[in-house]
């Protein structure tokens, strides 16, 4: 039989290029941050992705001997070997961190399981019960480009011809077939009157608007009156589970989160005000996929929906978001994805994921499905090292610009 | 790459022999009635076990026709194969009755994978959180032999000092650390007479009680105030969520239930009004050991606790739910089994699988880790022709000897 236990496990920080996308809390700076993680087991390596605050470099060498010989089938002892480590060396850690930094290496896991034995990453969590993933198009209003620098590519979009203009073009080049728009940046107006533009230009699209709990209860049902019919769903008006379920009982909107839950404790409180109808669930947070299937056991159970979250992600995070969404019985949103804004630094050789026709087909090569250019990592680790940078700081970029602007919400 | 698909299915219902133990729908038949099924994918043959009432003869064709071929890793596709020939074939079934099939399928599916791979079911499902399951020893008040037959092995259980020496000889012979009691048989006073005197002969020892749905609300309250304090949990008193739920706010003793809660739609229910604190979770009607993991996770996120229900059942079953609780990281009390009682009949190669100091050890073999006895197999299905029975019905064997006898509840 075929060994399957870890031999090795190395944690790669990188940066890459990211456009100006604004949003509650700032705006994009120019290099996001992620994390990969490189695991050997048998006589392959198999890749992870993570957030860019997944295991941080002081807890790797503890998190590798404690992962070292365990099998790659078993993520749950996986996961209680990273989870004591973490527990041990930071123990001001809450269970979102804990698992956070579990994820990559639950993705590198099960990309060792299905290289290990011919098989992709969907077939070892029940198999994939569709053969192309939705994603919708993830429009944000954005700066022409970053400060000192040229344009980029996409241009400005700080209104709604903008972001009409934005949407063409992503739907020109990938097809999508919903649009998600990013909201909490412009006055409330604004933001409203570029999402009516889009239903306008694009009839039919379902329709959603994020802006990170940056309304108030007031501004939302205000906004709630304006979108009426027109929205999908509306995604985190208000913070807290407090503030959603009164939006909900007095607006009837289907409200999706990715921010008032986001840990298992936070889904009883939720379900027993109907604060939300809608999870977003991200396997980055919820600890893998293994445990984004669980979520959605659970959606399901407590006759919530579920749809995808994404933050800034490479192909590998695309490939695994794909696997686990192919996956799941009742994931009937499309996801959402940053793709299409970082992908030309994708460390995935060129050809490996595409999003055509809004849809990303399951890859049905081994694992993942999806091979990783080491030597885009190793320049993606020198980005990030010469950076200097450990943490996402959107307020402070935008304070470049803006020396008044605060980040406490709500802001409208 | 080895094959993995499905080349065979077939579906055994066998009968074995089963002592004449006493429940509120009347009596055990000589006879208990299992399905197995034997499943091929590419050079191993695997087996699952379940309800006497899963895969009925007239859909097994169909069901063949829709699993061959396909993965046995892709177990939602399995299921969703079998699902579409049940809701074409008896669309009368529901949920719980269309997973009742499927589940022996997916168990032998797990079989397949672990065979095929080498390793134990458990390291399919995330990997063994433990070596060892613990069971309870599961007492009955029962008849000294069946109708017209000599006395068995265990004789005679129809007061407290029966079930005291049933309790001793288990524990003897078992090593359990707990016990649960099946009631709604006799009158509650002598019932509670009997838990009480388990109580005294084995201090320290977690007690339960299962009258199955045969007390009042009264009563109930009247038999809470006898065992205050003396109970690990109050199993299915009363009938339905709403009962559950008033017991539980009146009483404040933690409930459990195989009865009210049997499906997914029942959870929510059951989680809004706090109707039940410990789910008993079964693969054979949940759907499987996947789902059962799945199960467990929504449990968890409920703030509800998980034991395990048992039916007479022979060590395949038992191998599967050692596996499916080794691998539940919150299943934390001991789990239900009957068996003791019908062992002498298993289709397990002996010393497979075995209770030893109240648990199980965890199989480390490939697969479900137990060889069966396909001769054994064959008796017991000759058993199970001759028998001409496809049902249950221990109300009508109580019949026999009383007429009078009614399964209808509450009794008390």
């Amino acid at each position: 039989m075929i060994d399957t236990r870890i031999t090795g496990l190395e944690v790669v920080p990188i940066a890459f290029s990211d456009p100006p996308l604004l949003n509650a809390a700032g705006v994009h700076e120019p290099l996001a941050l992620r994390t990969l993680v490189r695991l050997r087991a048998g006589d392959v390596v198999a890749w992870g992705e993570g957030r860019g605050d997944a295991l941080p470099a002081d807890v790797v060498p503890a998190v590798r001997d404690a992962v070292l010989g365990l099998d790659v089938f078993a993520t749950s002892r996986i996961e209680a070997a990273v989870d004591a480590v973490l527990r041990r060396l930071r123990p001001e850690l809450g269970p979102r961190a804990r698992l956070t930094s579990f994820a990559p290496v639950e993705v590198a896991a099960l990309d060792a399981q299905g290289r290990l034995l011919g098989k992709p990453v969907s077939e070892l969590l029940g198999g994939a019960l569709r053969e192309r993933v939705d994603y919708s198009a993830y429009l944000f209003f954005k700066w022409a480009g970053h400060l000192d620098a040229e344009p980029d590519e996409w241009g400005e979009a700080l209104d709604a011809a903008g972001v009409v203009a934005q949407a063409r073009a992503f739907i020109d080049r990938y097809g999508f077939r919903s649009i998600k728009l990013k909201a909490g940046a412009l006055h409330p107006d604004r933001e409203v009157e570029a999402l009516l533009a889009l239903a306008e230009e694009f009839p039919g699209l379902p329709l959603r608007i994020d802006p990170n709990g940056a309304w108030s209860h007031e501004t939302t049902l205000a906004v709630a009156r304006r979108l009426d019919g027109v929205l999908e769903y509306l995604e985190d008006p208000v913070l807290g589970i407090d503030g959603m379920s009164r939006v909900h009982a007095e607006t009837g909107i289907p409200l999706a989160t990715n921010m008032c839950v986001v840990e298992t404790a936070h889904l009883l409180p939720a379900v027993r005000t109907d604060a939300v109808q809608i999870l977003l669930s991200d396997h980055h947070y919820w600890g893998g996929l293994r445990r984004t299937k669980d979520l959605a056991a659970i959606c399901e159970a407590m006759g919530v929906g579920v749809s995808m979250h994404s933050n800034s992600h490479l192909g590998v995070s695309l490939a695994a978001m794909t696997h686990v969404a192919a996956a799941i019985p009742n994931l009937d949103h499309a996801c959402d994805t940053h793709y299409p804004w970082n992908r030309a630094d994708d460390v995935v050789v060129p050809g490996g994921i595409e999003i055509v026709d809004g849809a990303v087909a399951v890859p049905t090569g081994p694992g993942l499905g999806v091979e990783v250019d080491e030597s885009r990592v190793e320049e993606l680790h020198e980005r990030y090292r010469a950076a200097g940078r450990t943490a996402r700081d959107d307020g402070g970029y935008m304070r470049r610009r803006d020396p008044n602007f605060t980040d406490a919400l709500p802001r409208y």
